[in-house]
């Protein structure tokens, strides 16, 4: 498919291609860091500044990178197909859900409907619209004081006399945040519609959106539904999506991404529900402190700055028709609190749902993803850390690593005698593999390490009596398929420069559990229960984590998988004023570590950087595992 | 200047005027009822629907109704220059303004400046912007419980860094509407700008909208403005505007059109005084019931409708971005109360500042327009009517009648002998007339009374010895001015048909006065001072309004002219709290009567319907002074 499209000179090769209406993935938002946008100049006139990612054959050959290069005269410009295939597997995402036992519509939530029958206005009374209602509501249900904004007042003379004087009201009681405030008008409706009320629980990842659709007069979720956030294409890790929106319109861009994102997926789940968005009356979002402060459409720039603060941890509740979020107009949009630039509300809603919060076990809750955050604690105390992991866990910075989609290889066993590797991959039987996703990176180490291919130091063994192991162009490498069994037809490796990555992501993680459980004075052996949260970390193999060193060595049992805490907190939140104030008390109660600015961080980190650990005694399942292996 | 545009089959002539860009204006708002749409077919298919503005002969002429006429195949249209002139002379509206003697802006206004230095994050502090903001104003000023929104949240973080940590803030405290209601940050600017702060009272009326820029720390008025409200284009009365606001997106249309002339007299009134729209901080806003609701979008239909009631009479404060109006984003907008579909926010600051509820005289406050508002009372009762007088004194329904501007005829005076008049036009020395304005016909009707060329009924005696009278078209007619000195070349003339609309006018008013002061056991004679308010008003001459009986027959010096009462109530209601507070009061002190369904109206008016009146008792000075000339 050929496209032509007219530029000014000077402009990048990205923005002539998006001009172009072709939709080119900026992973790294535009820093000419990643090499992932990479096109290929047939003719014409192209400049392309010097860059690592680009050889001087590359150059030779044409290639160019579309965030650097610009357009200098007429040019032909070869766009290939993008490596990130957009499908997310959402059956992967949805989860039972039980609602909690005490959950009572009529207590916990602060959302009411009620039915009204107003007089009709007579020259004898011509009393406005809005006192009438208010002088009925007051009379027949005891609603007091009444306030309302401007998209449902610009509604109310159509109810009323569409609905011949009779009327449904949702109505916003007791707010968390205002708990004395006033009652306010949400949606009006003609006639009688008690039937339902809807809320959503909206969780903004950074790599995925997911969205679920509760019957609030019951608490069931009744759809659940996932998608990339439409920011990807823009970056995909946070820091570049800050520095993306740091540019030009880019924080409109990227507002603009996610909103859409959102409301595609409100609207799936509505039709899955059978109702539609504009008869949902509130929502409740979580999310890290970039998507947040993204999705709201505040400048995240000093997030990444020394010293790291946000512009607000704890967003006032705004209307969805504020941020152009396609629910009721009025409905109510609550960003959980988070309490710092790198433990946002994604965190905090996240132990909610742990329930950590509420027993007296000293739990250890983590939340794998391209930052690994990290909160220890119990009832009656909390400690949080974020550790910079890098987006290995996530395929990035990883040869061959990819997401977990289609063709991903989830898992992996190898032979310790013949060093042949065994394969599972997401997809139907036979599905060819593309690359390796998070959990098939660490059964890959595990395996590798287990078996004697990779060293404690994680250096590939090159010398072993195998055609897998070689030296490659990034050092040493493992062929985990080969070129005629892989879907793009070539191998696909774990090199040396790729363990190097996970080693420091993985040690990055468990110097996180060490140094919090220092500053307290405990140790990580103390520790009763591990939670796993975050919807990367319930793919994880405990087993194999455990063996790489990136979990602690602890009795199988005490670890848990919880899945999306995230999203679920922002459910139980949604639920009942009670939980909604939960989080504010959880962000209240926790002491944020910086660890950048804690000097046993480089230690815990330098001594984390081998498999498992230099101090072994640390995991003593593994040293014996070893040893059975005769390693 | 020809222009082409393509539409499809069945377009209504003036939507493809519209699409051409040609702005044609509907003054009855599309209802086919003015006539003054009227285009030229020249050739093409145009389908005209019959129409009694066009007769046999227009339309053998080609003439055709842009609003009715629709466009079935290519055609050639002529569009008129238009009756209408657009320029507004603001140097007649503009007006002396005293600042109350009592201001104080530091006990007054709810609007404050506070300069804050707010310790910079680090490492061992890294509290979020707005936590550290809200903690440096608690400790500096001692403002506690600080909220804000999403517009200002959106600048804070550059703020504080551009500013190096010192921030000039505008906190809004103890608004009237929640007095007990925690502050709520407005604007933040970098650095120290305690040298201005800045608020603007708007009054929106159907014809004119103005604007005065008043520095809140003096209170004085810094620039007054003034120009037609853009919605003129779509009708000239309120009801036309309302039968627009219902069809396909009217109401946007119209909600566009007065934001555009507002936000057009902001920005030159900033300019003016030397500062810029988005240092404005605070709005107060005068209108009609009608006018307010175009203004905030709320669909004003069943204001037109049986039994009158408008959706709000007092709509809740709104943001600057809510409307997008070019203030600060955050600025509050504070649309006044008003009690009634026809007694709106015109009226409510009117009475307040034409300060009748402060004594204790019986006081009458008229505003004579479209509809003539009137309120009868003192400081301990107030009580109200409407009554639709119709646009003739606004120069519609009168042949020859147009607004107050350039070449209007403002006075007449006619010779009680040879029947000649001496004019004078609104313009430069030498302007030629173009037709009369609102004072010129009330000057005009009470010479040709005064000089018998009317009777009491209001017809034209054509039997007189003067060419200046005969029969025309429209029954019998006064030429006012002959072809060959008016502009048009054409004869201005006042016509029998006229006289019956202005006669239906000054008689709807009048009985309006004794109904209101009958309801309440009074007679309109008990009245002592007629406060007369409306930018019309200030041009009425007493003299004349009380010799063709549209004003009571008191003495001189019982009446006083108030100028612009409504955008004056709005700017006292700007300047305090307390101003605004009564507002509230006058509203809900006022009784509003409803004329229609008065059983002694019809009466009264038809009682009226005479020059001065049926009862000459009413009148006892026009009486003296008709004996005098020996009629």
């Amino acid at each position: 498919m050929d496209r032509s499209v007219q530029v000014e000179t000077g402009t990048l090769v990205a923005d002539a291609v998006r001009a172009a209406e072709i939709d080119l993935g900026l992973p790294c938002g535009g820093q000419g860091r990643c090499g992932r946008c990479t096109v290929i100049v047939r003719e014409g006139e192209v400049q392309r500044p010097p860059n690592q990612r680009l050889s001087g054959e590359d150059r030779a050959a044409g290639y160019a990178l579309a965030c650097q290069a610009t357009i200098e005269g007429d040019a032909t410009i070869y766009v290939p197909p993008q490596r990130i295939e957009r499908v997310l597997e959402t059956d992967k995402t949805a989860t039972e859900v039980q609602v909690p036992l005490s959950y009572d519509a009529l207590r916990d939530q602060p959302l009411r409907k009620y039915v009204v029958s107003v007089s009709e206005p007579s020259l004898d009374d011509q009393t406005d619209d809005w006192s009438r209602l208010k002088r009925e509501l007051a009379r027949q249900h005891d609603v007091q004081e009444l306030t309302a904004e401007l998209p449902v007042l610009r509604r109310l003379s159509g109810a009323l006399r569409d609905g011949e004087w009779t009327v449904t009201v949702v109505v916003e009681h007791d707010r968390w945040e205002e708990p004395e405030g006033p009652p306010r008008l949400v949606d009006v409706l003609p006639g009688d519609h008690l039937e339902s009320l809807w809320g959503v629980a909206i969780d903004i990842g950074t790599t995925t959106n997911v969205v679920w659709l509760v019957d609030l007069l019951s608490g069931q979720v009744m759809a659940q539904v996932a998608d990339y956030n439409g920011q990807i294409a823009r970056g995909e890790d946070v820091i570049s999506r800050i520095i993306y929106a740091s540019k030009g319109d880019g924080l409109a861009d990227l507002q603009r991404l996610v909103r859409e994102t959102l409301n595609g997926l409100i609207e799936q789940a509505a039709e899955q529900a059978g109702t539609r968005p504009g008869e949902i009356y509130r929502a409740v979002v979580a999310g890290n402190s970039t998507m947040t402060h993204l999705f709201v459409g505040l400048p995240p720039a000093s997030i990444r700055l020394m010293p790291f603060v946000t512009t607000i941890n704890q967003i006032p509740t705004l209307r969805a028709h504020d941020l152009g979020l396609h629910l009721c107009p009025d409905a109510g949009v609550d960003c959980l609190p988070g309490i710092a630039s790198y433990v946002g509300a994604d965190i905090t809603p996240g132990v909610l749902s742990s329930g950590m919060c509420y027993g007296d076990k000293l739990s250890l809750f983590i939340d794998v993803g391209t930052n690994g955050e990290i909160v220890l604690g119990d009832c009656t105390w909390l400690i949080a850390c974020a550790c910079s992991a890098g987006p290995a866990f996530e395929g990035a910075g990883v040869l061959n690593g990819m997401r977990a989609t289609r063709g991903a290889i989830e898992e992996v066993w190898i032979d310790a005698h013949t060093y042949e590797p065994t394969l599972r991959v997401i997809g139907p039987e036979g599905e060819a593999p593309r690359g390796l996703c998070g959990s098939g990176l660490i059964g890959l180490m595990a395996e590798l390490f287990m078996a004697g291919i990779v060293d404690k130091g994680g250096n590939v063994n090159v010398a072993l009596d195998t055609p897998r192991t070689r030296e490659g162009e990034h050092g040493g490498e493992y062929v985990v398929v080969w070129a005629d069994e892989s879907a793009a037809g070539e191998d696909i490796v774990l090199t040396d420069v790729d363990m190097d990555n996970l080693m420091r992501a993985k040690a990055a993680i468990y110097a996180g559990f060490s140094v919090l459980a220092n500053s307290v004075g405990l140790s990580i052996t103390d520790v009763e229960q591990v939670l796993i949260g975050g919807a990367f970390g319930q793919y994880i193999n405990i087993e194999k984590a455990i063996q790489i060193g990136l979990l602690p060595d602890a009795p199988w049992e005490s670890f848990h998988y919880m899945g999306n805490t995230s999203v679920r907190g922002a459910y139980l939140a949604l639920l009942s004023r009670e939980s909604r104030q939960q989080v504010v008390n959880i962000a209240s109660m926790m002491t944020y570590l910086e660890l950048s600015a804690d000097n046993t961080f480089f230690d815990a980190f330098s001594a984390a950087l081998f498999l498992p650990h230099t101090d072994e005694s640390q995991f003593p399942s593994v040293v014996e595992q070893m040893a059975e292996r005769g390693r």
